[in-house]
C-alpha cells in the first residue's frame, strides 16, 4: 500500500523559491503564468497487510511529525492501493 | 486555472534524502514503512483565459524545461480549474 503526502507552504507564508522559479520562467518567455509555489511530495510504501484506515493514520502521523512543519506548512495525505 | 506538477526521481535513481527520512521515521518507532521517496511538487497559477489544453501544454513545457531534470526525473502534470 502506498501513501502520497503533499506538503505546501501555507498561503500566508512567503515562498522565495517559488518566486525565483516564477522569475526564471518569465525570463524564458512564458507570459501566462501568474504565480508558482513550490512544495514537497513524498511517496511512502507501507506494509501491504495494513488496512486503508491504519495506513492513513500512520501516514498522517508521519506527515505531521516528520515531513511537514505544521507552523508554516499544510499537508495532505492520499492513500493509493 | 491551476496546474499541479509532481516531479519524482526515476525508480532506478538512488534517493539518499528519502533513505534518510526512512531511517528517521524508523528511529521514531514506525515499523510498517518499507520505503520513502522524496519528490517535488509545484502549483502553477495560469492565466484563467487559457483553455485547458493550452494550460496543459504550457505546464508540460515548463515542467520539462525548468522544473524537472528529464535525465533522472519523471514528471506528471494535472490541471485543476
Amino acid at each position: 500500500m502506498k501513501a502520497k503526502v503533499y506538503v505546501t507552504l501555507k498561503p500566508s507564508v512567503l515562498d522565495p523559491q517559488g518566486k525565483a522559479i516564477h522569475h526564471s520562467v518569465e525570463l524564458l518567455g512564458y507570459q501566462s503564468i501568474s504565480d508558482i509555489r513550490q512544495g514537497k511530495y513524498f511517496e511512502i510504501a507501507l506494509d501491504p497487510a495494513l488496512s486503508e484506515a491504519e495506513a492513513r493514520q500512520s501516514a498522517e502521523q508521519i506527515a505531521k511529525d516528520v515531513l511537514a512543519n505544521p507552523v508554516i506548512e499544510d499537508y495532505r495525505v492520499e492513500i493509493a492501493s
